[in-house]
């Protein structure tokens, strides 16, 4: 890290949505960072007004969110429900904050730049007042097809996901650990916040479905990866899959590329890729897990193979932690060159 | 089911490896068809000899094997380690058995049938005293291809997979609870079947590596579908993963086709192929998971919707019992064809 600016150039941040897993992500982020606690509010709904969290030697009073709550506020990260951003986007903006929202309420309007700060920085300072984050699945994904088009043009991509419960959010995540725990001790199962139970179990369904069969979530990540890579054409199918992971995302991609290129190639497109680190390249046996992965911030990549099944064809495996480079430290990284913080 | 056959006509059956999650599945099989317990006979590893297990209204002891427990068996269903199948198949036939096995041993020995009964039954008539049963992946793997080819050429094939632990056996499956629970306690989690923790994970490698970076369980469902669609040039490419569930293995396939097929003719071609169930023509919600698909015969179909990424493409998703259809239903349908047993 190079030389601390100073304190009182740091923009005041207020995180809306605070007690949800992406707001104490954003919070240990930003502890990481040592940032002054008197520059972060916390916001939230009345339920969890009046809350202290703990944050390096201090505690954060979370306060309920009104139309003052953004008063003086240079950047208010949100993460919550898509209704909360929607209602309190567009007041945090009128009073001259620069939003950077994690919801699907604003990604594809044309108005409002979708951003991956190693994949479309130059994005940034196209906004209009919101930025907004993508989806947790389609950050890694972006940044791995990037390093690799930078090689050859990927010509279609085939994804599946591994997703865990804390894209759903804190009551999903104790969902998996009660029915987890129910299971173990033999009583019954009940699920309130996935449509079936998720312990020991598989739910191939995120999100509500289209009227096409996809869901909304696959229909993200084929949307949101053409806009970040400025790409409306680009080939790209997924089947998203909820798994009993608590955190950490996981996908299993299978890429066509025009140009034949060797294994090798693809390790160092990938390991030059800011962000990401390539398992497995001298011992098969290290590849990305939950287990390995979670509470980190690069997306790592592994099992990259050929694919002999397509001309130019690779298949490879990426685990990323969903609330930090898939929500809360994307985001921060936005505010980061926004204000061009180094700290 | 149609008229009874004469008890006395039924095969005798040794079970070697009874006493293992696969076994104890082929003996709740016979069970549900009111196998007569007299023609049972329960083979194991001298540290389980000894045990009783409950059949009917019977308790059926379990023998050690050796060279003599092969005599005046029908027929001999084997699930163990491979070198058990090594060890004791050739002996079994040379008794004059017919030996139907689970292991990857002989499955892609030219002289050994790999047989699925709705795909390949005339193969069975080959054999040589061996026949193979595929790997519990590839079995409903090619059953919806062969489904789906009555109609059309499938030109390439996209396949993830989600692995329950019990295709790794009983210790595995045990080492799934135990994990899970320390976890929930808060305990250290230590694993000695896997390589990394499962509980509350994922773990990218199901069987050893191979030195292209696959793993052999990748090279088995590409090979062994090859083998049985007898179609070696078949282009399928396969990423293998383990998840924390007991039993079922879901499945997340891309066709492309040669032909343009709607929708509709995907879903007769499924409906009208014998052992697979579909599900999810009239209410998206319903597809198949483990939850749902566990303890059950048919290869579940569900998520199945036009891929737009591809000319002529499909996506969809499968769940199996991987110790029934995956394993012992599938042995046992192939001795019901070999000696035409129809309860």
């Amino acid at each position: 890290m190079s030389m601390r600016i100073q304190e009182k150039d740091l923009p005041s941040i207020a995180i809306l949505g605070a007690t949800g897993v992406v707001g104490i992500e954003c919070l240990k982020l930003l502890a990481e960072r040592n940032y002054p606690a008197d520059k972060i509010s916390l916001l939230a709904s009345p339920r969890s007004a009046g809350k202290f969290i703990e944050y390096l030697d201090e505690k954060l009073i979370v306060e309920d969110t009104n139309q003052d709550s953004f008063n003086e506020k240079n950047v208010v990260f949100i993460s919550a429900e898509t209704q909360v951003s929607l209602k309190y986007a567009p007041i945090a903006v009128s009073k001259g904050s620069l939003v950077i929202d994690d919801s699907s309420a604003f990604r594809m309007n044309k108005n409002v730049p979708l951003v991956v700060p190693e994949v479309n920085p130059e994005d940034i300072f196209l906004h209009q007042g919101i930025i907004s984050i993508p989806n947790c699945t389609t950050t890694p994904l972006v940044m791995l097809i990037y390093a690799i088009e930078k090689l050859s043009k990927v010509k279609r991509l085939v994804v599946s996901t591994y997703q865990s419960v804390s894209g759903a959010g804190k009551l999903a995540t104790e969902e998996l650990f009660n029915q987890s725990n129910d299971w173990l001790q033999n009583r019954e199962i009940s699920s309130k916040i996935f449509p079936y139970p998720i312990a020991f179990s598989l739910i191939p369904q995120v999100d509500d479905f289209e009227p096409d069969g996809y869901t909304k979530e696959e229909h993200k990540m084929i949307n949101e990866t053409r806009k970040i890579l400025h790409n409306p054409e680009m080939r790209i199918t997924s089947t998203c899959v909820r798994v009993p992971v608590p955190i950490t995302h996981c996908e299993s991609i299978n890429l066509e590329l025009s140009d034949n290129l060797d294994l090798q190639s693809i390790y160092n497109a990938l390991d030059s890729m800011t962000g990401i680190e390539v398992l497995g390249k001298n011992n098969f046996e290290e590849y990305p897990m939950p287990f390995n992965s979670s509470g980190k911030d690069p997306v790592f990549v592994g099992r990259i193979r050929k694919d002999l099944s397509c001309e130019n064809g690779f298949s490879m495996w990426l685990a990323s932690d969903n609330l930090r480079k898939g929500a809360a430290l994307n985001a921060l990284q936005i505010m980061e060159k926004a204000f061009s913080i180094k700290y």
